[in-house]
């Protein structure tokens, strides 16, 4: 039996935006339904390599299909500057459930960035102003795209407010986006004034001082304890929904007043899954609303299932027949 | 960059027996050292599908070299008889430490086969009579071929005693080796009466009953709760070394007489790497010892690193740029 492999570039050919954002958003109303499975992702520390492996295997269940796969991704901060390669890469094994089969082996250092995205427009579908036309990015880095691309599908985006330190960063972006939306640079404050906002770095001290009267922030960068974007007024003030209890309290935006107790349950409206299935009530979205995202591997699988079924479909892929098959 | 794909002909092809099971030695003697790393088994149950996905991560350091890596491995019993597939399937991805880059793509069905063979071997080596000439296998299948494979290559096996219930099997396995030993057929006792005996089966109730004054048992085939081989009287009598305390316990050989205390910690001898590191007493070969194989992440971490040596040296395998490394 023939394995479908997806380089980078199947990857993008097989990816329809709006069906991973449905299909990311069906996995976190599953989450909440107890109808998943997601161990803990398992770390290898590297400390002589300055990085980390992480496993991220996860099964999800829905009335209409079912999806299984397992994630193999890193974190190595000195690839960029003494290999030439991304701080992240990953590996997507997408198998059948019923037999086990690996259906697809995939890029998943794009799949991350695509499901990344998609959980910012899930939560930007139910947590943001109905009318919200404005979108501000802080870090115009390969994130901020796939940012832009998903929130555009649940939001009429007009105008772009895109920030960063990098003045190439923030040309490369306006290039690819200035035909489509009203792209401009910004200051980190006109950024995170815009109806959304969504951060996407590494930092470890807050760079988001104020947001607008009604900005729903997708805080995305934070992924490690220590790691926060936001200032401790702006996320106190907020309603803030998680995507997962235990990872953002370790490592999400959250984390660090969470670990001195400037946070605590009564601060938490939520997580996403709660707010998807109506467990949990939308939030008023004239107040501010923050989205702490740490990335899950139901995610990851749910963005694979719809990458593998289009590649299936447009013939998209290269089949090799990797594993024995033989009984 | 290229990632090197392994189907199961370029891992056969790929394979140094005595190179595999030397790694193998080196990765336990590893981690009794302490240089490894390894994160419990995640499992994903699917009763529904009569199945279960694991997920094993592994980092392994030894003087000479490092390696990393994950196998995604399965349990479906009904694979066989319904979708014409083994129960068992895996993919392993190899990495590179140090920038986590995946070297390599490889069927895990023949590598789970050839690890669990190398640690066999590697067992024997240091559990079995130097002299040791006979050797049973309870169970034709195809664990029995890298069973004989590997521990040949640790002790002068002249004779083979296959024991198994389907005739078909064991005439396939005296046609592939009745060139190279004197292979024949026998009862479970016989096979078990030999200098050395491996088990593979996957049966609930014991069905070796006795062994030899000085046999070495390799208790390959348990591999969950309620799994076990071999009578409760002959485990009591020999020397047990496992492969890892918490895998043996919960689903190996020992799982059923320690679940119900018959036995305790009193009566392990000690883990294998602790036995190859000398930190425990190699037992007695002249009396009955008992070897618990319950499979460890990093025996395939280990024996992939010497397929893909070998791969590379040799131009076997298929280049292919999975991932992507645009930074």
């Amino acid at each position: 039996m023939q394995t479908v492999l997806l380089d980078p570039e199947a990857v993008t050919a097989s990816t329809e935006m709006g069906e991973v954002i449905d299909a990311v958003e069906s996995a976190f109303a599953a989450y909440a339904d107890g109808d998943t499975q997601m161990p803990a992702k398992s770390y290898i520390d590297l400390p002589q390599h300055n990085g980390d492996f992480r496993s991220m295997p996860a099964y999800i269940e829905t009335d209409d299909w079912e999806a299984a796969g397992v994630k193999w991704v890193n974190s190595h901060a000195d690839n960029p500057e003494r290999h030439g390669l991304p701080t992240v890469m990953g590996t997507m094994i997408y198998s059948d459930p019923e037999t086990a089969f690996p259906l697809a082996l995939m890029d998943g250092t794009g799949l991350t960035r695509l499901r990344t995205g998609a959980a910012a427009a899930v939560a930007t579908r139910y947590l943001a102003a109905e009318d919200a036309t404005s979108l501000g990015l802080v870090g115009a880095g390969i994130q901020a795209y796939t940012q832009l691309e998903a929130i555009a599908q649940v939001r009429d985006v007009q105008t772009v407010v895109i920030s960063d330190l990098r003045e190439e960063a923030i040309e490369a972006f306006i290039d690819e986006f200035a035909g489509e939306f009203d792209v401009r640079e910004g200051s980190i404050t006109e950024a995170a004034s815009c109806d959304i906002v969504s951060t996407t770095t590494p930092v470890t001290e807050p760079i988001v001082e104020a947001v607008g009267e009604h900005t729903h922030i997708n805080a995305m960068g934070a992924d490690a304890p220590g790691k926060n974007e936001i200032a401790f007024d702006v996320v106190a003030d907020a309603t803030i929904v998680i995507d997962d209890y235990e990872q953002c309290t370790h490592s999400g935006e959250i984390n660090v007043p969470w670990s001195d107790g400037r946070l605590d349950d009564d601060d938490l409206h939520g997580e996403l899954g709660d707010v998807v299935t109506g467990r949990v009530d939308r939030p008023d979205p004239d107040g501010v609303t923050l989205f702490d995202s740490t990335g899950l591997a139901i995610q990851d699988v749910a963005a694979a299932r719809v990458i593998y079924q289009h590649a299936t479909e447009n013939d998209i892929g290269t089949e090799f027949a990797l594993v024995g098959t033989d009984t």
